[in-house]
Parts: structure tokens; C-alpha cells; sequence
């Protein structure tokens, strides 16, 4: 095979071919016009390592926060300001790579790419104009830090956390109108709300006049509708009289549970209806360039035309090489189902979905114990030992093991008896993984799906060692080694989440939130992108304002949190000194308060004592972003990932390769894998495998990693692209990128017609 | 037309048939063997004023509660008792009437006929257990009050909240799976708080010992899910490192954001499916009845079997009185399409669906004043003034004076100035009414679904005479007629909302909230028989155990809320004395309370400390029940209904009448009516309406109420019955009433090979 650099003249169409797969199996913008060299470009730009390297700087450039004035690990400005120019540098070098490998008028359409020019330009600018007051000892703000979230999204690696936010964007005229006719609803309740109490000289808890000023009363309402004051906000009418409780009943049941449900749903509706039009149009995408790279590969056989089974192998291993040869002879088997050898059309286009299925090819191996000392691995005592590792009674005596050990680590641990029993569980736990490991082929059973089997094993040995560690702590010094006896109380709880693993029922719904981590990845991307905004805002603004002092500190202010204004203050009362803006990681836990909304007008209302009324709309506005609408995304997301998990049968292409497999007889099921029934298999597919066609190593079998997709977008789009006729070779190119849901939804016949 | 009693016995055939049709309209239980008088006495118990009066009685035996001990307002026992037997009765009659209409097996298959009659029996056997003991001052505990709300639900009009019934009890076993999970996941962070936090000798701001009982950490992180102590209880943790914030940070993560969504999820999932299945049987039943209709009906007509013209009207007639001759020969025309003098099966079958859809047939009247004062009427000024009123700036002008109004409201109510303003903005209003009296027909202006002009004129109404009230008391008496001028105070804003329906986008809004009304009923329903049952449980434990005393109280123990148990309690120190369960309003809104959820823990505490630890139980049992199950099914309802408004597209049928309409040019837009454009309008479709072959009167208008459905359930049914193939005539009677959802998933294509 020839390596990309190496490509003979005549070998560059199937290399672009390749170029055009390898880019529809991960859906990239692709150099139209290739090289050899460009490709390599493209490759390189590509390699994980150079993704990786971006990411490491992204993060770097955003970590910069914890070491800049406010600062948690202060350090000189100098230093932070390198390695900021530094970030910058790599930014834009890596942009200049990406230059490289796109056609120029492609290149300079994209908005992002533009952005990340500005962002690097802006960044440089406010970098050295701040380094030269500061040489002149004048402060000044650096407003460019605001903008390093641009890295982490534009760049073309996070392609989700970019079409979360145009999801966020398509949304907004819609939320705006129901948003404004929910502050309607506020404003008119407040005005009744002063008409009714305004007169009445009730008092709150704190003595002050209850809803006499306008402005006060709405921002009480709206906090109501965060439901974060009540029922105090309603005790002084209640205690009035029993009827003024309906207003604020009537209030809370319009605007919090019928608006804030209005809200999710529309931003549901619109996340479903705008990710069902991206993942369209990847698919068209897709399709498109399949299309493209069958035409260059194409050979007339008969009268149709076709693809030769040696160029799609070529293509395939230049594509896929990590992928095994018996794993390529089944696609092949697949994509030419009658041998004649040669791929039509139809089977060509399904190849990039063909190869973004995992299967996994494994070899059953015997164990490593069975080849060096078979006589005693195989005696008749060494098969009971497996055969009682196998039956189920195993488990369950282990799962009583974990309750046992539950009872004592709840029991108090001064007691040497119970620290030593603390021993004897985690032995019993190693025994337990060494036993395993005895029976079960330690490569099936660290296999890359064995997900209980790596956290089993992680988590026993991290408890080990921390436990070594904590002893060896104990016994030498005076050292109270604090930390190391947090983690290891936390191993020790974490062991018995295994039970959970037991339960047939529970570990269905531990898969489906497994499977939905990396999906909630971008949304903490999402977060991150937002919290990081605010929490500059915040650190400039509120920084300093608000101080936290140890217990037992003899500061005269130590309980107005350093500052007389909070004197008698719910949040002084309420000790909330720690709740600062005066470092990045104070600000995140204020903001994450703040997303759970509980007190948040506790907070609000401390901060604008020290500041100005005005801090309010900070407050107001996180909880617009945060609260109303990405917290709104998550839930949908939640609620869209589980829907799908309940309704998606097996989709089409997944039932062709696991027709294959199972006429071939050499599947295994993943609850079979699970059970640990794969060697009690072993031995009939062994026999299976002799008589069948494809020359595969013997001892191998197949397994596709059936309910386990990647992300919840890969089964989306294996969803969506069922709609699409296979017949059906969309639109050109560049009117697949111009498309808008309003083209999807009521036109949907005409593609049919138009292809 | 024969009255039903006076039917000859060749017309019981037709009778049964209208019975059918009749029942399939409202999708009831039927006779199926039929007489004159059953059929007289199954429309005696259908006739609106008994379903009234049942509904009447149902709420008096709920609303005992309102005047039995614990009373808000205290009657004798004898009294209350008296009322209750008489409610009793009356449910027990209704029973027989439904019994006497009711095939015998399918009467005592039913499950909720055998539950009201132990309800019957039940209540009344501890009436006179009550009563016995009560004249040998033996105080005892009303159990049985805690059955009132099955008379609720389980009277055969309640169909709607049954099914949310069936729906919870369907949605359980799945959802118990998740909460062990969840439950689970709060022991085991609370087990590693435990061993975290609890050697710390950390303090809550109370100065109490921070997370040292594992019972008592289990319940605060149990609050913390629900949000209602957040920041607090991590504040101790925080203060002493901001590492141990994470922990709570990943405890919310997974508790409130994941687990809270996943539960929404499966209560939606669940709602959805059993709902779809439900409204399938429903419609299956419904085609089932049609055909048996059509076939008693049947005459045959060349080689298909039809209904003849004189009989389909008879039915139709005897079906529906209500409607007017007009609409009649419509769906006629839309039933025999090629007007062949007879309906054909599939026309038929359509009938009931037909009859549904609000078609409402205006006749377009001159203005009573033309005709009265023709002259006076068609005069210059008159038309100016009329053109006028109908221009859009007219609607400007009076949305520029509300907004000014809003301004004066806002003020200081105490100038005389402003209190005159207010004269001089109703007098603005009710001339603004009288104009457009004026310049509209009356009863067009006020038809049926014309929701804000009845809307402006009542609240107008309601204001002027509630102001003149205020006037009268105020200019005669010492009297401060507070009341009067609180109700004043909420008209005069309520006048405001008026503004919305200027602003087509905010009307688009406020109109689908407005269609999810009726349903919400639902809910309200669901709610008020959850929260009457924990009412009466909690009355019964927690009664008169907290005092509340009204401000300038001497009391010594006003501040503890007469229990010293209180002392230095934050329920105390909140004052939340009120909150208490002394009667059944004081509960429900202590009910209500709980459900927003914020500071239940506070209110549960207090509770508990009166009683007993083990009386938070009852508050997390409430918190389960309402804040899990029904306050998600509510989100999920309003997700679904939004949902369906923006999906759905005018059903099949509906479109059969809009494009019949239409071809007949005898159509109006709602838009139209709307804008005020029909007058303009009927000078055109005068003259087209005579050509056409309806012998219609001159001037007659149909109208669809084009996106008005009553209910989200007939716009569900008439979704899911798209999917069913028109010729399809569903299963056997017995077997769809045994239907299950799993019936109708994967098997959804054998219906049709079936049929």
C-alpha cells in the first residue's frame, strides 16, 4: 500500500476518492481542488495529536484566569502575559493551517474564521495597551479576557458546542415574544400586587414596608417566579388576611409553572426541530460526497457502473487502516452481498456508515494461564474454582460483601476493629478481580466496552494504594494526611455503586446516562463558555467588595463579611462572606449557585448593597442566560436523549451488518459478553466458523456494540438519514449549506422529485 | 320529527342508531340492548342538568371540609352529617340510574361502580360509628373523609381525570425503578458527606453539629435536591475549603439537573404513550359504533350498501338539534359529495367527526340600527364615524390610552386628580364599547368565540360598577369598603391584558394558552384530589399544634407560634406561624407552599419539632407524589399541548369542510372577523351566495373555528385517528377494550392486514 506522500500520479484520484470518505465518514469541509500535498496538509491538520494540542492550549489560554490579578495562585503579569501571546501564536498558526487546506473563497466565508482572527487581534491589542499602563501604574481593565471563550468554540474541533449555540441563537425570536409577554405578566402583577398592599403598612420579616416601592415589588415577583422567596414574599398579606395568599397562588401557577414550561417548551421545540436540520443536512452532506467519490472510482461493469473490489479495499485500508482485515472482508461481504466481486452504487454510498459502526472484531483467545501451564489450569480443581466464578451465586455473595461493607464504613472508623476490617474488604475485593481474571480472558475482560470491569479495577486499586498511602502517613509522621483520607473515603463509597450493577433494571438506566456523558460534555462546554463570561463581568465588578474571614478571625467586620454596608443584612446573617467575586473559582461556585436559583435574590440583593442597586440586572440577566435557556437546552437534551433511547429500533444499515454476522455465525451478544458467557460460546462458533467462506483467523467473532452509540447526535443522524430515500443524491453542494429548516419541513416531497 | 318517547316501533331501529351516533359523538359507554324507555332514560342520565347536579353534590361533600372540625367556618356536627348522607344519596341514585342504562356484566365489570359503592358504604358506616361515639364524648377520627375525592373521580364524567389516574398508576413501576436509583445515589453521597464532613466539628449557622447523623444528612441532601437549602448547607464545607463546594456542585449535577430531568422524561414518555393509546381505543370504538350505526341503517343502492338522504337527516336531526338548517345541508353536501341523494359508508362513518368540528354558521345580519334608522345610519357622519372606528388607528389610539392609563394606576391614589383621571378613562373605555356596538352587528361582535371582546366588556362592566360602589361607600358611610376597592383595584389592571391582543405575535401566544385551559381543568382536578386527601391527613396529625396570633398579639408565646417546641426555630423566626394545618384552607395553602417547594425543609422542620422526627415523612411523601409525579405530568402536558399546536397541521376531516366551504365561497377567515373586515366582506359574498345551489337564507356565513379545539384531547384524537386507514373498521368491540399500548407499537402494521 502506498503511503499518501508516495501517490503515483495515477493513484491521486483514489486518494482524493479516499480524501472525499475519510472527510464524509467525519463530515469535515474538504479541499476541493488536491494535491498529494495538500492531502498530507489535510491529514496533518487533522491528527489527533494537533487537535489534542489546540485543545491543551484553549484550555491553557482560558486557565490563565486562575493565575491573573484576581488571582487564586497569583503570578507576575509578565509571565501570564507570555504565555498568552504564546496561546495566541499557536491560535494563529493553527488557523494559518487550516487556511492552508480549505479553498480560499470557502475559507474567507466563514464567520469563525473571521472571528478568530478579530478575537487574536483584539486580545494582542488590549494586551499591549494594558502592559504599557501598567508600566505607567495606571489600571485599566482587560476587557479582551472576556473573549478567549471564542477559542474553545470556533475552532473547528467543536463542531457541537457551535451548533448548540445557533441552536441558542434560532431560538431567540421566538423565547423573545414569549419572554416579554411573561415580564407583561410580571409588571401587571406587580402593579396589582402595589395597589393592594401598597397602602396596608404591612411589614416584612425585617421590619421594612412590605411592597411599597413599584421597582422593588417587581424585582420581588420576579424572584417569586424563581420561586427563591416564597412563601416568605407572601407571609406579610397571608398573616393580613387568608384571601391575599390567592393572588400570590395565582401568580406562581401563571408564571412559574404555565410560562417557565412555555419556556422549556419552546426551546425543546426549536432545539429538536434545529438539530433535525443539521443532522439533515450532514447526511446530504454525507451522501454527496460518497457520490462524488464513486464517480471517481467508478468502472462499467455490465451496464451498470460499479466499484472494483481491489480499489475498495485500497480505499478502505487507506481509510480505516486501524480497522483488522477479518473487520474489512465482513464489510466487504456486506457491501457486495452476492460476491460478484465488485461494489454497485447503492453499497458504496452506505460505506461511511458501514465504518462508523464499532464493531468490534475479537479473537477468542485461550487463557494466557491455559497455554503455559495447561495441566494445572485445566485440573479438575482449576475448573471448578472457574466454574464458581461463573455461576451467579458469585455475585450475589459479593453484592452481600458490598452491603456488609456499607454498614461499616457508616460505623464509626476510631474503632482499630472496624479499620481493620476496612483491610479484610479490600483484599476480599482484589481476590475478587484476581479471580476474575483467573477465569475470564484478561483481554475479553478488560475489553475497551467492559465498562464495570475498568471502573471495578480502577477504583480497588486507587483504594489500595490511597490506603497504603494513608497508613504509611499514620505510622511515620505527625503528618495528618487530610486530603489522601478524603479520597479515600470517597473510593471506599464509590465501591458500592457496583450493587447498582446487579440489578438488571438499573444498570438499563446507568447505560442509557452513560451513554448520554459525552453529549453532556458539550453542554459543560456550553456552561463553561457562559460562567467564564460572567464570572470575568463579575470579578471585575464585585471584586474585593465582599471578604471572607476564617472562623475565629478578630476582624471588627468579620461578620458584615468586611464591609458595614451588608451590617444587618440577610446575607451577613446568613454568613455568606465566602459567596465573593474575588477569585475565578469563587465566582464559579457563585454562579453555580446562582443556576440553582435557591437565594440567588439573597445573593443579588448583597451584592447591589455593595455596589448599586443597578448590580441586580447582573443577577437578572445570568439568570435569563443560564437558568431560562441553558438549563432549559439540558433538559431537552435529557428528554430528547431518553425519548430516543425509548422509540429508536435498531436502525437500518446496523441490521444489515448484524444480518451478516449472524448468517455467518460468528456474533455474540453483549449480554452474553457481560454475563461471561463468551467462553461457554467459544467452543460451539469455534466449530461454526470452519465451514464458512470468509478466511478469518479461527477463534474470531464479531460484535457490534449494539445500543451503545457514541453520542446521542450519531443516533440522531442514523434516525434522520433513515427518512432519506437511499435513491435520493440530495441537492448540489452548496445548496445543501444554505438550507434552513423551513426548506426541510413543508418541501420534503421535492427532493424526491429533485434527485 | 317524533319526540323519542312517542317512537314507533319502526323507528327504534333508527333510534338505536342515533343512540350509536349520539354515543359515538361523546364516546360514552351505550345500552347495547335497547328499548324506548332505556334509551329515554340513557338520555335523562346524559342531560346536562343531571351531570350538573352530580358535579353540584360532589363538590358540596368535598367542601365539608370547609365547615367540619377543624372548621374555617364551624357548623354543628349534626348539620354537616346531615348534608353528607344527603350527598350520599344522591351518589347512590345516580349510581342505580347509571346501572339501570348499563348492560348488567359490563356494569359490575367496572371497576369504579364497585369502588363508589364501597365509598358509599364505607363512608356512611363511619358516619354512624362518628356519631355514636361522638354522643359518648368519645372523640374520634373521621377516616373516611379521606374517600370524599373518589366521588370525584370516579363519577363516569370525569373521564379525563381517570385517565391521568390510569396514566400515573401506568407510569409507576417504571418510575419506582429510577427513584430506587436516585434514592440510592442520595444514600451513597450522603454516606461519603458522613465521612467528610462528619469528624470536622464543622457548624451550621444555627451553631447545631454540621453533618454528623446520617439520618439527618440524608434528609438535607434530600432538600438539597429540591433545591431549598442551597447555598446554605454547603456553606459550613465551603468555608472551610472551596474543595468540598465541588462536592455538592457534582451532588446537584447528578440529583437535581440529571436525575429531576430523567424522571420528567419518564413521566412525559409514559404520558404520551398511554394517552396515544387511550384516544386510539377511543377513536377504534368510536368507527366500530359508526359502522354498527351505518348498518342498521343501510339500504341497498345499486352494488353498495348506503344510507338514504331523508334518513341521514332524520339522524343527523335527532343527533344534533342544535344546529341550524344550514350547517345541516353543509355537511350533507360534504357527506354526499356528488349529490347522488344518498351517503355512502365511508361518508357516513365520518359523521361523528363532522358533527365535532365547531362550524359556526353566522347569518350575516344588517346592524339593528340600519334597519331602525336607516336613514340616520347611512348618513355622512354616521359612515365617517364607522370607517373610523374600523381603522386600524382607532385600535393605536386605545392602546396609547392604556398605556397612559397603566401610567396614572402606578400613581399616587390619594391626589384627587388621579381619581378623577380614573372617571374619565372608564367613561373612555365604555365609549370606546358603545362605538363599536355601533359600527358592529351586535351579536357578531358578540359570538361565541370572540373571547376578547366579551373579555373587555365585562371587565368594563364589572369596573364601573364596582367603581361606583367604592363611591357610594365612600361619600355615605364611615365604611371602608376595602373589599370593593381591592376588586376595583384588579379590574382596573386586568383592563391592561387588553393591550396583548393588539400585537398579533403575543395574540398567537395567549391563544394557545388559552386552548390548553380546558385541559388544565384536568390537572386542577388531579390536584385538588391529591391535596384534599394529605389536607385531611395532615388536619389530623398536625392540628392546633401551631398557633397563629395576630400582630400586637400579648400573647407570651406569640413568637413560638404558641409551642414552645418552636423556640428558636427558623419556621419561628421566619414567621411562618400562619402555616399551619388548623383548617382546610390554612392546609391547602401550606399544600401549595410545599409544592413550589422553596423552604419546605423550613416548614417541615417545624412541624416536626411539634410532633415528630418521623413527621417529615409525611412532607417528603407530599414531595414525591405532587413535586415528582404531578407536577411533571402538568410540564409534560403543557410540553405536549405546545407541541401539538405547533406541529399539526388542520386534520383530514376539518380540511373536508374548509375546501366545501370555500367552494361554496361562503367562507369568512377568523382574521377577518377579527380585524372587523366582515362587514366589508359581506357585500361580496351576498352576491356570490346566490348563484350556489344551497338553499341557503341571503347573508349566511359559515365560519370554522379554525385553530380553536376545546380540548387538546379532540385535537390529539384527531391526530392519532389520521393514522388509522379510513377503511379500517378496527378489531372486535370486546377486544379493543382489552387493548394495551403494547397492542398497538409494534404490531401497528397488522392493523391494517387485519382489517
Amino acid at each position: 500500500m502506498a503511503a499518501p506522500g508516495e501517490a503515483l500520479p495515477a493513484q491521486q484520484d483514489l486518494l482524493l476518492a479516499a480524501a472525499f470518505v475519510c472527510d464524509a465518514q467525519y463530515n469535515r469541509n474538504i479541499p476541493f481542488e488536491t494535491s498529494p500535498q495538500a492531502v498530507r496538509l489535510y491529514y496533518l491538520y487533522n491528527h489527533w495529536t494537533m487537535q489534542a494540542a489546540t485543545y491543551f492550549f484553549v484550555f491553557v489560554n482560558l486557565s490563565l484566569a486562575v493565575f491573573e490579578d484576581p488571582a487564586v495562585y497569583p503570578l507576575p503579569f509578565l509571565a501570564t502575559s507570555l504565555v498568552e501571546v504564546l496561546c495566541l501564536l499557536v491560535f494563529f498558526s493553527r488557523l494559518l493551517h487550516f487556511a492552508k487546506v480549505t479553498p480560499r473563497n470557502i475559507f474567507w466565508k466563514d464567520a469563525k474564521n473571521i472571528c478568530l482572527m478579530m478575537a487574536i487581534l483584539v486580545t494582542l491589542t488590549d494586551l499591549i495597551i494594558h502592559g504599557a499602563l501598567k508600566i505607567c501604574n495606571i489600571t485599566s481593565v482587560r476587557y479582551s479576557r472576556i473573549m478567549r471563550p471564542i477559542f474553545l468554540v470556533n475552532f473547528t474541533e467543536s463542531r457541537q458546542m457551535r451548533r448548540a449555540f445557533r441552536s441558542i441563537r434560532n431560538t431567540l425570536p421566538e423565547i423573545t415574544y414569549v419572554f416579554l409577554l411573561f415580564m407583561f405578566s410580571v409588571l401587571m402583577f406587580s402593579l396589582m400586587a402595589l395597589k393592594l398592599f401598597g397602602d396596608r403598612n404591612l411589614q416584612t420579616v425585617e421590619g421594612s414596608p412590605y411592597f411599597t416601592n413599584y421597582l422593588e415589588i417587581v424585582f420581588d415577583l420576579y424572584v417569586l417566579v424563581t420561586t427563591a422567596n416564597s412563601p416568605d414574599v407572601m407571609m406579610p398579606a397571608f398573616d393580613f388576611s387568608w384571601w391575599y395568599s390567592l393572588f400570590f397562588i395565582t401568580y406562581v401557577i401563571i408564571n412559574t409553572y404555565i410560562f417557565m414550561s412555555v419556556f422549556l417548551a419552546v426551546v425543546y421545540n426549536n432545539y429538536r426541530k434545529h438539530l433535525k436540520n443539521e443532522i439533515r443536512k450532514l447526511a446530504y452532506m454525507k451522501r454527496h460526497k460518497m457520490v462524488e467519490a464513486f464517480n471517481i472510482l467508478k468502472v462499467k461493469e455490465g451496464s451498470e457502473f460499479v466499484v472494483k473490489e481491489s480499489q475498495w479495499k485500497q480505499v478502505v485500508k487507506l481509510v480505516a487502516p486501524e480497522i483488522s482485515t477479518s473487520h474489512r472482508e465482513l464489510l466487504l461481504r456486506i457491501s457486495d452481498d452476492e460476491q460478484k466481486g465488485y461494489v454497485d452504487k447503492k453499497s458504496f454510498v452506505r460505506l461511511a456508515d458501514l465504518l462508523n459502526i464499532q464493531v468490534i472484531t475479537m479473537k477468542i483467545r485461550s487463557h494466557p494461564l491455559e497455554r503455559w501451564l495447561p495441566h494445572v489450569y485445566n485440573s479438575a480443581s482449576s475448573r471448578f474454582l472457574r466454574s464458581m466464578v461463573r455461576h451467579k451465586r458469585f455475585v450475589w455473595i459479593y453484592d452481600v460483601i458490598i452491603l456488609i461493607n456499607a454498614i461499616f464504613i457508616a460505623l464509626d472508623e476510631e474503632n482499630p476493629l472496624i479499620s481493620y476490617a476496612e483491610w479484610a474488604f479490600l483484599s476480599l475485593y482484589i481476590i475478587e478481580i484476581l479471580l476474575k481474571l483467573y477465569t475470564y480472558e484478561p483481554r475479553t475482560f478488560f475489553a475497551k466496552n467492559q465498562f464495570w470491569n475498568w471502573f471495578d479495577t480502577l477504583i480497588i486499586i486507587a483504594a489500595l494504594v490511597a490506603t497504603i498511602l494513608n497508613a504509611a502517613f499514620k505510622s511515620t509522621s505527625k503528618y495528618n494526611g487530610q486530603q489522601v483520607l478524603d479520597i479515600v473515603f470517597i473510593l471506599r463509597v464509590l465501591r458500592l455503586i457496583r450493587i447498582v450493577d446487579s440489578i438488571q433494571r438499573f444498570r438499563v438506566i446507568m447505560n442509557t446516562l452513560i451513554n448520554i456523558v459525552p453529549t453532556m460534555l458539550t453542554f459543560g462546554g456550553l456552561a463553561l463558555v457562559v460562567y467564564y463570561m460572567f464570572a470575568i463581568i463579575g470579578m471585575e465588578v464585585f471584586q474585593g467588595k465582599i471578604q471572607f474571614f476564617a472562623a475565629g478571625s478578630t476582624d471588627p467586620h468579620a461578620l458584615e463579611c468586611g464591609n458595614l454596608a451588608l451590617k444587618d443584612s440577610t446575607f451577613a446573617r446568613a454568613k455568606y462572606c465566602k459567596n465573593n467575586f474575588n477569585d475565578i473559582a469563587s465566582s464559579f461556585i457563585v454562579l453555580m449557585e446562582l443556576t440553582v436559583v435557591n437565594q440567588w435574590h439573597v445573593l443579588a440583593s448583597g451584592f447591589a448593597r455593595v455596589t448599586h442597586q443597578a448590580a441586580k440586572l447582573y443577577f437578572i440577566a445570568f439568570h435569563i442566560v443560564v437558568v431560562i435557556m441553558i438549563v432549559n437546552i439540558f433538559i431537552a437534551f435529557i428528554l430528547e436523549a431518553f425519548f430516543v433511547e425509548y422509540s429508536l429500533e435498531k436502525s437500518e444499515v446496523e441490521t444489515a451488518i448484524e444480518k451478516k454476522i449472524h448468517e455467518l455465525g460468528v456474533g455474540v451478544q453483549e449480554e452474553e459478553l457481560l454475563d461471561g458467557k463468551l467462553i461457554d460460546n467459544m467452543e460451539t462458533t469455534e466449530n461454526n466458523l470452519e465451514g464458512n467462506g470468509i478466511k478469518t483467523s479461527r477463534g474470531l467473532v464479531f460484535k457490534i456494540a449494539s445500543k451503545r452509540y457514541r453520542t446521542v447526535d450519531a443516533l440522531l443522524q442514523r434516525m434522520f438519514e433513515a427518512e432519506i430515500p437511499s435513491e435520493d443524491e440530495g441537492l448540489p453542494f452548496d445548496e445543501i449549506l444554505n438550507l434552513s429548516p423551513a426548506d426541510f419541513y413543508p418541501k420534503s416531497p421535492t427532493f424526491d422529485s429533485a434527485a
